[in-house]
């Protein structure tokens, strides 16, 4: 019954983050009022469904008494569909933005463009003349920096400068970037989403979704982007999207006052943040429902999917890679697969769910260290180590220098007959008259062989880097990098498998399907099962996952082999651990989330959980008329507790009602300042009927019974917490009343829900395996 | 408090239904024990959870013990994907052999193959030498029945002759159809969708489901579909696959004997019903989410995805279409959509709101006189009597002749240079050399313009006998008229806009993106978009329809025109009447069927709703020490409710538990039979102490604690209405009891809540507009 937040069950939402909170308040709202929530608490959903209908019912009222009144309540129900269009715009428009800088800023590290710096590399070859790809790469008004600077474009010491620029400039950008969040918005550093999955949950944190949260979160993604460490843009887009949200909440009070409807635009936002991540509007609006939300109407499933669409749609109008796709890697494959390749998709599916468990542990383990250790206190320190780590080893293999979604769209894409990459160096059949897009199986060439070995370097490298990089003080979002590894690794047995029925092809497993001169394996798809199978094995995303997948390359003919890898990822990681890497953060930070995946299995009762336990004094209480004015005040003074359930009398302690602290507080006090005669010793009444005031001189009574919340809800001691957890998870509670045989015996709160919860997992680990 | 079933709702759950249900028996359970529920009576979700989580620990507690009870428990946590599995493998395999049978009967009526009569006409000719496509289609081997009886197949005598077989072919479908369902299984009529929602949301309706109904639904929707009624296969595909759930469920005790789990399978089954009936498992999945489930937790959205998958790819490995393609319509279009467009979209949109109040209106007015007058007696004449004016009317008209997927199929392609069909008979430019697929606009020829006639006419006739073709008591679904509605009126407003563009270019509208000389309208798309816009405005889906058409086609490029379409549609519908057809139907048919989607905004309490009201006699209530078994004999036989609370004692009403009617029952029998000293006059007590048996000559008590629900659902007397209705929703009550400071007041079963929440909504119509 204590103020239930994060800050009381022992873990303090970092301490740092708070240190600077106050250079954002003059962006931010206003003290809020009475009927808002703390920082750090949870929310009532019950009681804040309740106050939008009467709101509704106001406004359905009034509605009939004028015309201008019915406009004003067709506006009132239109709101929703506007606030959808606004973010789908504005979340649209940034990530727009957000594309074409990383872009610019990620080809800065290499080189400029002589006829217009703020080109990008591609940019600035369009005009060029040169016909094939590879030409195209080497215009000359694209100069790399030790060119510029020395003439030279080759040999050691135009290496050497090239290299030490590039370092420099991730330096600087990471630096900036580092800067910016510690100095302006602490709470834009990592993904958001696990924060945005507790706020959706019902949770306050004031200024995690402000405006000043998303200006800086937006510059900074682009440093922390172009500065080439192992994260991605998709997280933190999520986050953008919801403080979009936030923003336009504050434009229609339906919103802004509500906690429970601001919570179902968020919703809504988030799949549009994930729509223009990926360019997946129904993978977005599916990412939404499995892994952020909490409460999900059907409501809310349309107005998402309209927020998705506009934002995809002007994404596309904006254009940023130049080639009018709204998906971020773009594939075309020309061969169906067969039966037999199931196994090797299978056995990506286990790859990627090993590494879900390695990221997963290895990630909290030493985020759990930086909470814990010095190491948390020189938070930009730890960027620059980082990023210098990153930039000295990527730079010499070609796959880790480039940006990691330029890598994941060269390993995803199939080798077609002008391809000039490394990867589709084959040996090319002289006499070969086919239609370019249908290429028979090819011997590798020593280009293959090679990539070969640089992947391999570089899955290592990628694997280890990224435990380290997800949880620095930057945005960082980690579907890019899972994807990387799982299409380096897919890309690296596709290839395997592709050499091997070439030349044996008259094994067994091949016969059937393969002839020769045929073209049976894609070594490109194997690489997007692979990333769907390690973004699986890391997020337990499922049917999400398969639907972004299949809306990058537009073909239900891939689906089988998608959702195989993800369903055994899923099952491999779940059997070494069951909660994802949002989960496990969200659990980390100690933020009070109920997850609805989790079952409570357990046999105890509420009497078990509720408080107070056997040796605590009793529950604080009021009763319903027989408590003055100044044990009020001694009571709200002595204990920090939400509300107070009010009885009949201490003896008989049947329940009548709970009143909030807050409003009892006001109430006290404007009473005090305004109502005559009230004193401390004044009688509080909560009674229906007048109270009888026996003698002129006694003081007049408070009468405080519209504060009083008459349908408090109430469990009996003999409950099973299983149904308790139930009722908790799906009414959205703060708290509840154990009573028997109406007589008042304890509550229960979301919190004691959570550490119950907590204590029966880890006193029987082996039961949350069967689920 | 009464028997909450339909029945006493004042909806009688139509007679003739039950009238030959004893021949089920003999394929469906035998007679329920203890713990199931009764016929037509609502289940308890909290209750069948709890149930649930008894059995799992008991499973997770024995697992320990000894190595095979652990592989048992291994069994039991894999046995929900073995069921998905199962469940696909059925309801795709069985989709196949409908859709080979619909194809073979479908043409059975025009004509026969002679080289084997078990082959289709297209099955027939793929043999033959004939190259072009309309060649094929008058290969030698397949004769038409005037040809093959008189041997001429041109002239008024072969057309009458045709005419007439074709008619009687019908009239013998419909026939056969309506005898099968009428004789063996009642529940087989109709499409079944409005049964499982309600079925889903906790009602109970024994045989529904069973064996009988799988097959008799089977058989009977070939017939229907074949015999060229206005109705499809997608709605009774569903029925079809929910009852190859309900079937494989039986293999389970997991799930055969928890009706909560029961439901979730279902859930998924209807999942792989919509996969297979449109080869789109996705839209599968989200339909199951959006418009048929009531629980749908995370865990059976990704069971339900699995089943699809299954389901889709069984059916793919079938083939039943010859041509390896999932989807029922592949569609391919070359040429993108623009801005201006959306204007006749938007129209479409509309039009497919318009069509859908209008089929909802007139379909439940017509169905309303089904039941309420003579019509409703000779349900085979009815059947005969719509088939013979179907078959006449359609004949004459090739676009109502041939099957409703064919004609849906021609006007959603694209005409390419190949193309013979009518609508396809535009005048080509001579010296056109450009490549087949990206064709120019062209000037209609003759054929486009009476092939417009012929379509108007089509819509028309569509449009009426739809809407009295539904509902009658043969298996009908209406995905595919509406869709046809919509496709036909699409297409007419397609080819209108590509004549005013090629007419008109230099037009405003048409002047920035419709050079002469290019492609720039497509009349298929319109007809999809049609189609979409009907089917929204008829189901009121939109994500789901959209992500069905999207898989349709497979390109992300059209999903904003459709979901244009299917939004507009959804608002134009809604502000003539907020319900689907499906949500009309359980109205109509009167099932306790708490919609998700409805909104109570009205300012009551439980204590307006709660029974016995002021006039009625006071709450039967059992006392924890003082009633005698002779009382409680009494109570239950003049009573028939479900269950009674039980109170300390009449003077206090304080409430200590609740106690089912049937545990009850079987409780005071046994203790009769089995117990020594129970008699009559045994007082029964539901404390926890030991009575104390004050004189020997005493009876003996009866202790029924055991039997007494400890944890009865309450809530306060004051608790508002909207709380309350969102109790139930989300939890699944059955009843709650309601009480003021721990005294019992009244009851509030599921029943009453419905009949409150329809006094409201008729009360106050209007208020239902604004959501």
């Amino acid at each position: 019954m204590d103020g239930d937040g994060a800050s009381s069950t022992g873990a303090t939402p970092s301490e740092e983050m708070n240190g600077t909170g106050n250079l954002m308040d003059f962006l931010d709202e206003p003290f809020p009022d009475v009927s808002t929530y703390e920082d750090f608490h949870t929310i009532d959903w019950l009681r804040e469904k309740s106050r939008d209908t009467d709101r509704h019912r106001k406004i359905t009222t009034k509605s009939k008494e004028s015309y201008w009144e019915l406009i004003k309540s067709l506006l009132d129900a239109w709101s929703g569909w506007v606030v959808m269009l606004l973010i789908g715009m504005l979340t649209g428009t940034l990530a727009g933005v957000i594309d074409l800088a990383v872009d610019w800023m990620t080809d800065l590290k290499e080189g400029v463009c002589l006829s217009a710096f703020y080109y990008s590399h591609e940019q600035c070859c369009w005009t060029s003349n040169e016909t094939t790809f590879d030409d195209r790469d080497k215009c000359p008004q694209w100069q790399k920096w030790a060119e510029l600077m020395t003439g030279h474009s080759e040999g050691a010491g135009a290496y050497v400068l090239n290299y030490f620029l590039y370092v420099l400039w991730a330096l600087l950008f990471s630096f900036l970037a580092v800067s910016l969040v510690r100095v302006f918005a602490p709470y834009a550093c990592g993904s958001g989403i696990p924060e945005i999955k507790t706020i959706l949950s019902g949770f306050i944190i004031r200024g995690y979704l402000g405006k000043w949260t998303l200006l800086i979160k937006t510059v900074t993604l682009v440093l922390a982007v172009s500065s080439g460490l192992s994260l991605g843009k998709e997280g933190p887009l999520v986050h953008v999207a919801c403080c979009c949200g936030n923003l336009f909440c504050s434009l229609f009070s339906k919103y802004s006052k509500n906690e429970g409807k601001r919570r179902e635009v968020l919703s809504a936002a988030a799949a549009a943040g994930v729509s223009v991540a990926f360019g997946a509007p129904i993978g977005g609006v599916l990412f939404s429902l499995e892994e952020v939300s909490y409460y999900f109407p059907l409501k809310t499933l349309w107005r998402s999917f309209f927020a998705a669409l506009v934002a995809a749609f002007t994404l596309r109008a904006i254009n940023p890679f130049g080639n009018s796709r709204l998906v971020l890697f773009y594939v075309e494959y020309h061969t169906p697969w067969y039966m037999a390749e199931l196994v090797p998709f299978i056995l990506l599916g286990v790859f990627g769910g090993l590494w879900g468990t390695l990221f997963i542990r290895g990630n909290i383990a030493w985020c759990r260290r930086r909470k814990t250790t010095l190491l948390g206190k020189y938070p930009v320190l730890e960027v620059i180590v980082i990023t210098g780590i990153t930039a000295v080893l990527a730079f010499p293999n070609p796959y880790t220098r480039r940006s990691t979604s330029e890598l994941i769209s060269e390993l995803f894409n199939d080798c077609g007959a002008l391809e000039s990459s490394q990867l589709c160096d084959y040996v090319n059949n002289p006499n070969m008259s086919r239609p370019v897009d249908d290429i028979p199986d090819r011997p590798a060439g020593p280009g293959v062989y090679s990539a070969l070995w640089q992947l391999a370097l570089a899955l290592i490298f990628k694997i280890v880097i990224t435990i380290f990089t997800f949880g620095i003080k930057i945005p960082s979002g980690l579907f890019i990098p899972s994807m990387a590894v799982g299409a380096i690794a897919g890309r690296i047995v596709g290839i395997a498998v592709e050499q091997m029925a070439y030349h044996h092809h008259d094994w067994i497993i091949f016969k059937n399907w393969c002839r020769p001169g045929a073209d049976c394996v894609t070594p490109g798809l194997y690489a997007m099962v692979g990333a769907a199978a390690c973004l699986g094995g890391v997020t337990r995303m499922t049917v999400s996952l398969v639907v972004i997948m299949f809306e990058l390359t537009g073909g239900l003919e891939y689906i089988v082999p998608l959702m195989a890898a993800a369903v055994t990822s899923k099952w491999v990681a779940d059997a070494f651990g069951k909660e994802g890497i949002y989960e496990s953060h969200i659990q980390l930070n100690g933020y009070p989330y109920l997850d609805v995946r989790d079952e409570f299995t357990h046999r105890t009762l509420a009497t078990d959980v509720m408080r107070p336990r056997r040796s605590e004094p009793p529950l604080a209480v009021l009763t319903q008329d027989s408590t003055t004015v100044e044990d009020v005040e001694t009571l709200i003074k002595d204990t920090d507790y939400n509300g107070f359930p009010v009885v009949v009398s201490r003896e008989s302690e049947r329940l009548i009602g709970f009143v909030q602290r807050r409003e009892l507080t006001v109430a006290i006090k404007t009473a005090r300042q305004k109502q005559d005669g009230v004193v401390s010793s004044s009688v509080v009444y909560f009674t229906e009927d007048n109270p009888q005031v026996a003698e002129a001189c006694d003081p007049q009574p408070l009468k405080l019974r519209r504060i009083l919340n008459l349908s408090p809800f109430t469990v009996t001691d003999h409950t099973p917490m299983e149904t308790v957890v139930d009722i908790f998870r799906k009414l959205g509670l703060r708290q509840c009343l154990v009573t028997r045989s109406g007589r008042l015996l304890g509550i229960i709160t979301k919190k004691d829900v959570l550490r119950h919860m907590a204590q029966m997992m880890n006193q029987d680990p082996e039961s949350i395996m069967f689920n």
